[in-house]
């Protein structure tokens, strides 16, 4: 593949470039993945790399899943399964040596071992480097502050106790946003601060404390990038959060924004990627503020809630495209046949126990949805379940069908 | 589910109506088929099981796949493998009693024991009536004839030597079109006779000779039709065969002919579901004669290679289509979102052994273009190895493309 420099695609809203970093894997690799005896590993058997091995199937290549439950949703599908614990050095190093390319479906896995493992010659996508930074929220925030990358104010703290000191003292006011350096997933990790009582009962490591921020749209633009170097861009995405849980209940493809926000937005989610040198999926999370300024969020190094619309939505789904993208094949194509809308399935309030999902009926009466059901047997409040995409010729009764789908559908027990 | 009658969709040729023939299996049973303890049974484990699987891993349905080889492509997906022969009455039997609902991935099974199944309450789709009838060439044409469905002429015989004592004494003429009544597969048990010495090396069992029709297109419907009886068509499909291997090479969706003979194409298809009474997917395969009638060629009870370029271009895929169906969950959208095309991977001449897809890399920097790789480790000649998908908003755009994903790829062997 030649190297194309400066290459911009438009309409629909994704852009290509190429910015080799790394060496292209060989000439024509592509024929040792399919049907062969190449290994891909994959740290992490939830819903994403279940997702991800519709893919793996599809292209018949073989796959190694490392998880630490017997229940992981990827236990089936796979080519091997191995139980072990993510944050284990030598349970992620030995699997590391089963393979020949070692991924992720999950960012909280033993960094140490995959740098080993990286300097032993195994293929470690995304690089250990992106994914020291991403691990740690204050590193994440450190980083695009070095690097110009536009993002909220916030303060570092050791321990949460340096909050109320730095209070004390006159140096930081509320409201802000805390959030834990490490481990937060799925709205786990952080939380508004209004008052001193809000820091109660939170656990006292790594933190940051953030600006929090009046924005008038939460985006995500999801970046692929190959071993070689080939960029490409999902269409910008519209998020709406749940209030309480803070888990996104809409994901709105394309979004609703001016192109020029839009453009601006996947020229700060390129310059993410590219900084801190990515391959594979990089989700960036921003925020549009109300006078049309875009800072970053927060990023994701591996395929994204905010992409599962492309399922059922895009040329090249987003899990298709991470496969592709470190096996160092030719990026597919990143825009939309149609509109799409994804809607999150959590554990309806008030129920824990054996999952049921009440009115799927109703809902596969509807024009042009598909549910999407994760495998987790036991639910509990605001746990996720599952996702539906609905798609549409038309957003704007995509919408309205998804609204329909939010109201109907109940993930209750028995 | 509330029955309408003669409700007729129009746009992209699909059509939808209902005809109640079956007690609906409750008033809302979507609830237990998905992450619960339903088990549904498929006979086969071949790649239309595989993508099948694709589907009830999308929806957490439990599976167990019963296929004769340790390494059928959907020994990985599904819930439990078993071993065993289609054809034989006990381990079809045994497994019918293991499961919900029973299904089938391809139609050489043992019907017998499918009816004492059906006999003793376990749901069989498609039903073994149709099934019994479609199982054997000749009972199919017999029953087109009985029920007014136009097809060619044919004669019926029990022994090939029949043939040629009707020849001798004038009762035929060549060409005519050969075909085993019963076990054949991918243009096994066809062969077009134009000589007495081509029916030289064609086994001896029961057969019919068919008029040789000069057609101007090959068509395919697939008509999807649920337990309650509500029935859906996909857009009429143009198929076009490799010359030797009687393999489909094409499969275009929309067909490119004129709209009055994709809608008579559908009603005729939708005929033929009707009075087979059929639940589940009915592919069916049609000849567009030079003075636009239409014939039906032969049916397949089960997702179809012509129905294939669904799983990128509909909004709902047959896969899933096949699995609402038996289910008896509402008919989803068999509308396009784009065109598609399908090239079939059938192994090159001259190679046998272990599989090499070569030129991938450059398939994969097509627009659109999307290969499925069945996981078969050994080509042969002609062996269907996987298939590509080529989608477009513009199909003559999608043709082209599809033609260098014809001339550029190559399964090969080590």
């Amino acid at each position: 593949m030649i190297p194309l420099f400066g290459k911009w695609e438009v309409g629909f809203g994704n852009s290509t470039y190429f910015c080799s970093t790394t060496e292209p894997m060989s000439i024509d690799n592509s024929k040792h993945y399919f049907s062969s005896d190449f290994k891909l590993g994959i740290l992490g058997g939830g819903q994403l790399g279940k997702m991800l091995l519709y893919e793996t199937r599809k292209f018949d290549i073989h796959t190694v899943v490392m998880d630490a439950s017997e229940d992981a949703p990827c236990k089936i599908a796979c080519n091997e399964f191995v139980l072990g614990n993510l944050m284990d050095f030598d349970a992620v190093y030995n699997l590391g040596k089963q393979v020949d390319v070692l991924t992720i479906e999950i960012e909280n896995v033993n960094v140490d071992a995959l740098e080993k493992l990286e300097e032993e010659g195994i293929k470690v996508f995304p690089p250990t480097k992106a994914l020291r930074i991403i691990q740690n929220k204050a590193q994440q925030k450190l980083f695009y502050v070095d690097k110009g990358i536009p993002t909220a104010e916030f303060h570092r703290f050791a321990y949460k106790s340096e909050i109320e000191d730095s209070i004390a003292n006159g140096g930081m006011d509320f409201p802000f946003i805390w959030k834990a350096a490490r481990f937060g997933y799925d709205g786990q990790g952080v939380k508004v601060v209004r008052k001193l009582e809000d820091l109660n009962g939170l656990p006292d490591g790594e933190c940051i404390a953030e600006e929090l921020i009046d924005f008038k749209n939460e985006l995500a633009v999801i970046v692929a990038r190959s071993v070689s170097g080939e960029v490409k861009t999902y269409p910008v995405v519209e998020m709406e959060f749940h209030p309480e849980a803070n888990q996104v209940e809409y994901v709105i493809c394309p979004a609703r924004i001016d192109t020029k926000v839009a453009q601006k937005a996947q020229e700060i989610a390129l310059l993410v990627a590219d900084k801190i040198k990515h391959v594979g999926l990089l989700a960036v999370e921003l925020f549009q503020t109300q006078d049309d300024k875009i800072l970053v969020n927060e990023v994701a190094p591996r395929p994204h809630n905010s992409g599962h619309y492309s399922i059922e939505a895009s040329y090249t789904n987003q899990f298709e495209q991470h496969i592709r993208a470190i096996l160092d094949l030719p990026m597919g194509n990143t825009r939309s046949k149609v509109a799409g809308i994804m809607v999150n399935l959590v554990g309806a309030e008030g129920y824990t126990g054996d999952v049921v999902y009440e009115n799927m009926t109703d809902i596969l009466k509807l024009e042009g949805v598909t549910p999407h059901i994760y495998g987790k047997k036991h639910t509990r409040p605001f746990r996720k379940m599952g996702h539906v995409t609905i798609v549409n010729a038309d957003v704007d009764e995509a919408r309205k069908i998804a609204q329909q789908v939010k109201e109907t559908i109940k993930v209750i027990s028995k």
